[in-house]
């Protein structure tokens, strides 16, 4: 897969800017950039040391495409490991296209989606972990999801992993060690102490795989479904969490063009308010369709909040609340109920009555905004981040989930056989695929497939 | 003006990139940075070489928020004049917003457009008219565009002017001699000698403000009408050029909301295509009104095409034609009617009687495509690009044209006054008043205003 061809992009965002950067990577980067450079002092870029800035016009023949400062970085102290420079040049999409032409006229090609970190990765400077973080960091739109990738970036997942794998592989070599005596049948290892410490692995997997959930949440952050009857208030709810935390929102087109998703960030952690139809029982169509699509987001939420009006009818509200309860089922997603004006509340009906134990219910005033830190209160309780504080490693990506899942399996398949009393080469083929798949996390073990995967959804010039 | 105060930006483009890069400028920005950034050697900023390179963490206290590369300049050699610094970042807006945070707490404030430019005015690394042809070069769209904001940016456009105040600074000098020897009546400067000189910096002067015509339309691009009964095909030939040219269009919403304007880049001359409504005579009002725009358009185009169908009766042609005829009356746009089908044309009616000796005869075929090219060379011929070639200067600012314009009435007055015998002093303040004029446009003589206008117009962060 390594070649020594130049690649480059626009690393900028795309559009009119003040500035924009233009970067190559690649062996002979330094000389192609030389051919088209030209410096008021007439100095070479080749000869020039690396970490260091030169201003200059770039030449297409006699025509100045521009002036730009040029960035010299040489590999392997470079993001790819290899020769790079970064071109400098004004901002402009239309001189941006005349740069880009400029450079891959003269040799380089159009980078690929994330391939200077696919070549970062290719020459060791990250792991295949590492690497996935660069795309969340970038994507990252709030301060949790921003420390969560950071600490990926800088291998605080991959030195964990790196950790698991040193044990199994100490743990490995006195099996085959075994194994290579077989037929004197010595034990080298200890079957207790091995017992303990493939249990402390799977205990640490184990303690992974449940930071998912939380990594999942910070990540692509929390799914809340606001459901109640048409005009209750949800869209002034939602107004008022916002002026509350003076937030920025973004909407999102969910994958029907009726539902909307605000994501609001609330103390560093991203909530997709999903908006949906009004729950009410009908016999009209297209309410229907609209129920059944509440339906669908109640079972794709972690939160429920569900606003009644106290001015409605005991009957409609209990109604609500059970048709809500229902099809929440058992599963342990967290229902909040929203009473607005609970003091036109009929004499003698407590809502609470029709609520379970872990429910929570909330009297705020969607006019005045009384109580609504309260529901911020509970919105925050779901996500834990104390661990975040712990500096504790959260996995966040579903391929590291995955991969942990079946190196989970596969050790404690090598658990249970020592109880049993399995042959050692069995044992020592269960501990090999724990491995493999622990390998795959950092890109120890990798395929094209999989890195293509990977890397297709970076954007262009990472 | 000039103050110590950090200035900060983000100044690539707006939006999620794989890289964004946020710039400092003033005395203290590396001082400043260093307080922020952590290298993996401990290494200083303040330690380092100019026009070097430095990776490391930029941390909010024990908080990283970013793995960053910072680029140093010193003062003066430096876009600003000033110690500039230049940090990039990973490019998510998240990201952008928290080093921009970071930086403003930590004693910068936000940027106001232009304003790292307008120190390098303040610092002398460039006159007003290449602080404006930095602006210019980022809003070209074409490579003429492009050509001229490059060399006005490179000075070529200063030098000219700067040699044109020379040489009435040396006659002002001569002149102010005889006033001091005022009783004495000398003449040191010889009065033939003198008006030729003058005769040459008017004719220069007069130059300059012919190449206006050129360097707007190259800066702001041909307006083409594209008048013609309804449904003659007005789109279909657009598309055609399109198709010819490969050209990239851009439609922009005109100061009329019916109005669209598509530009296209035809051998790098942007070409502004309006389309209008029909031209025909009628009494229903909202055609009516379609017409006094259409008659609006025409007013303020350079170039009118107007298509007219063969198969169309000739008396209606004929009407096209005059109609169109009439509203240009004696000014010089040119008038170019294309003919679709012309082999349908009525037998004995020939077109070119219809027309003046200067306005243009084509026919077309839209459907195949056929002398098209005539057409674009036709569009072309009225862009004379020659003179771009031989390096001349061309005026493209408007302000620069009214400062040019006044320079020019104050020589003329000096000139006259040569002729009729006016006496030295009055002479003398003709001029000083020319040379005021003159300095306008490089900004040696400026105001606050002025300033403030040239800048509110730059994008952030330049």
């Amino acid at each position: 897969m390594i070649n020594n061809e130049i690649i480059c992009a626009i690393s900028t965002a795309q559009g009119n800017g003040a500035i924009a950067v233009i970067r190559l990577s690649g062996d002979e980067c330094i000389t192609l950039c030389d051919k088209v450079f030209q410096s008021p002092g007439n100095k070479r870029l080749i000869d020039q040391e690396p970490n260091t800035l030169h201003f200059g016009n770039l030449m297409d023949g006699d025509k100045i495409i521009d002036e730009v400062v040029v960035s010299i970085f040489k590999g392997p102290k470079s993001y790819t490991g290899e020769d790079v420079v970064e071109i400098s040049c004004h901002g402009s999409v239309y001189i941006q296209q005349q740069v880009l032409q400029l450079i891959t006229k003269n040799g380089a090609r159009l980078a690929k989606p994330g391939e200077f970190t696919l070549r970062a990765f290719i020459n060791g400077k990250m792991d295949l972990s590492q690497a996935e973080a660069v795309a969340d960091l970038i994507a990252s739109t709030s301060s949790s999801a921003h420390k969560v990738a950071i600490q990926q970036m800088r291998g605080g997942f991959s030195s964990e992993i790196a950790m698991l794998r040193d044990r199994l592989l100490h743990f490995i070599s006195l099996l085959e060690l075994e194994l290579d005596f077989g037929e004197e049948d010595v034990e080298f290892a200890d079957r207790k102490q091995l017992h303990d410490l493939l249990n402390n692995i799977q205990n640490l997997i184990q303690k992974l795989l449940k930071s998912f959930d939380l990594g999942n949440v910070i990540k692509n952050g929390v799914p809340v479904a606001i459901v109640g009857h048409t005009n209750v208030g949800k869209s002034t709810l939602l107004n008022r969490i916002l002026n509350e935390e003076k937030a920025i929102v973004s909407e999102i087109a969910g994958t029907t063009r009726d539902v909307i998703e605000d994501v609001i960030n609330i103390e560093g952690v991203s909530f997709r308010f999903i908006d949906t139809a009004g729950i009410r029982e009908t016999v009209d169509t297209i309410e229907t369709i609209g129920i059944e699509r509440t339906y669908d987001r109640i079972s794709k939420a972690s939160i429920i909040l569900l606003l009644v009006d106290a001015t409605e009818r005991k009957a409609d509200i209990e109604k609500a609340i059970q048709t809500v309860k229902n099809k929440l089922g058992d599963n342990d997603k967290k229902l909040i109920v929203i009473v607005n004006k609970i003091d036109k509340l009929e004499k003698g009906f407590d809502v609470h009555e029709l609520l379970d134990k872990q429910d929570v219910l909330i009297k705020i005033s969607a006019k005045t905004g009384e109580n609504v830190d309260l529901l911020i209160n509970e919105l925050l309780s779901v996500v834990n981040l104390s661990s975040l504080e712990q500096n504790d490693v959260i996995v966040t990506n579903a391929r590291h989930y995955e991969a942990l899942e079946k190196a989970s399996e596969s050790l404690q398949r090598a658990i249970n056989g020592l109880t049993t009393g399995i042959t050692g080469d069995f044992m020592a083929q269960d501990i090999r695929e724990t491995l493999h798949y622990l390998g795959e996390i950092t890109g120890e073990i990798t395929t094209d497939e999989v890195l293509g995967n990977i890397f297709k959804n970076f954007c262009i010039g990472k």
